[in-house]
């Protein structure tokens, strides 16, 4: 089977071109070539295949064999791939995700090759009961709360998946391994919840470390960056547009604020093209 | 840049072809391979080089630039490449290391590739300053020893590293990122120390957990399985062949005890084909 390992800001996938490749099985190969030792090595399997809703359908599994609705850092790979490997010359492409059809912008470079893509990630939702989080008012923006016994302020945003963002003084110095679990297994997150730890450096610039839920502290986290660009806009900290630095890399994030979509921007990188014995 | 990925119970490297391939500054290009989200993702890089010596030159690199004198895991990778690849068709090998030649035997499967190698890991050191361990006996054979205010009795063997073998009762519960830098960094070991905690299963058989100086918990440590091998034969636990369960499989060793060299044989396999810019 080939393959491709492509990664954005250190998320990576391995991605198989389905007009040509037929998959059988996807959980358990998933599970097999994400083997970080005895398998390729990724954060799971994307499976690009035709779409009759749209230019094409990203089809991911997870590491662990589960399905992936949705992956910003994966998709951004999928426009790059689709461009790259001459399926599309469109550079505003519409691709099928679980969580609906999604929206792409290319940034091809001189040498024909896709580096930055932008993706429409949608709204970010703000009610608490959608979100959710258990709190007595309509949305959680900056309010206190304390978790294992030190007092936070926090803003929680959904970005299809439920955010909890807390603004610390010293990022690097954070213990999130101690302090990440007891967010995710707070019971005010029913559905558990990713955390990100945040510190605004200027009105364009944000550091972040995330701790998600079922994997615990990752390189990037796609929809943990618009949370947090979110977040931080609706608190005044930022501006419209911020970069959001995080351990894999940047992601730069506009929103117009309420009402309007909200816009990702990252690198996509090919790191090596394979053929895998299936 | 053509390369193999192969593992050895779970040791992976990237093998290049050096036949084929010209590879300037391995250094650089082992750290940014190794790398498991952004590179092809190994335990380093393992370049198979003609040698004026032997039938091959293992020329390793480990995933921090540094360079390697001999790893049993990827030697065995080594013999299945070259002969499955053709470059052979003998099925007793030489190959020159850093550490001196080392002798391979292949065993072929039906399908005419390598399934299991076995490796002449040499005589096993067992005199405390060869090791080095500081002790006032020449050797330390089930001494009384602790470490941490716990009570163990060590067992200490060089296989050209230097490695503290240690029995306790239970293997799968043992804490071991708390246990293993204590031995590690223990003043009577100068130059740091491999630690195996081990479990005798029965006379054949033998359950063992390494924590690596500098790496710390492997799935698989190949001279480790020697030196706990070696200790079991000396202590009179287990016969002169013995198989090792590590967490990433099994390894079998055979030694006729002193005065003989000590041979150790497992599996090799090949992962997948791919192509790596450079």
């Amino acid at each position: 089977m080939k393959f491709t390992k492509m990664h954005g800001i250190g998320n990576d996938y391995v991605y198989v071109n389905c007009f040509k490749e037929e998959v059988k099985d996807p959980e358990n190969l998933s599970i097999k070539l994400s083997n970080r030792h005895t398998g390729i090595g990724s954060d799971g399997l994307i499976l690009i295949k035709p779409s009759t809703k749209a230019d094409f359908f990203m089809d991911m599994y997870n590491a662990d064999g589960s399905r992936g609705k949705m992956c910003g850092n994966g998709i951004r790979c999928v426009g790059k791939y689709v461009y790259d490997h001459k399926m599309t010359d469109k550079t505003s492409l519409s691709i099928e995700t679980l969580s609906g059809i999604k929206y792409l912008e290319l940034n091809v470079g001189e040498d024909g090759k896709v580096i930055l893509v932008k993706v429409n990630m949608g709204e970010p939702i703000l009610k608490t009961k959608d979100i959710p989080v258990v709190f007595d008012k309509e949305r959680v923006i900056n309010e206190p709360f304390t978790v294992d016994g030190i007092n936070y302020n926090l803003t929680a945003v959904s970005m299809g998946n439920p955010h909890a963002i807390v603004y610390i003084d010293d990022v690097d110095g954070l213990e999130i391994e101690k302090t990440g679990p007891k967010f995710e297994f707070d019971s005010r997150f029913p559905e558990r919840v990713n955390t990100e730890f945040v510190k605004v450096l200027d009105r364009k610039n944000i550091q972040m470390r995330v701790w998600e839920r079922g994997s615990g502290e990752t390189m990037a986290c796609g929809t943990g960056a618009c949370a947090v660009a979110t977040a931080s806009i609706l608190n005044g900290y930022v501006d419209n547009d911020v970069t959001i630095h995080l351990l894999g890399g940047d992601l730069t994030i506009s929103w117009e604020g309420e009402g309007n979509d909200l816009y990702m921007k990252g690198n996509a990188v090919t790191v090596f093209e394979g053929d895998y014995p299936v």
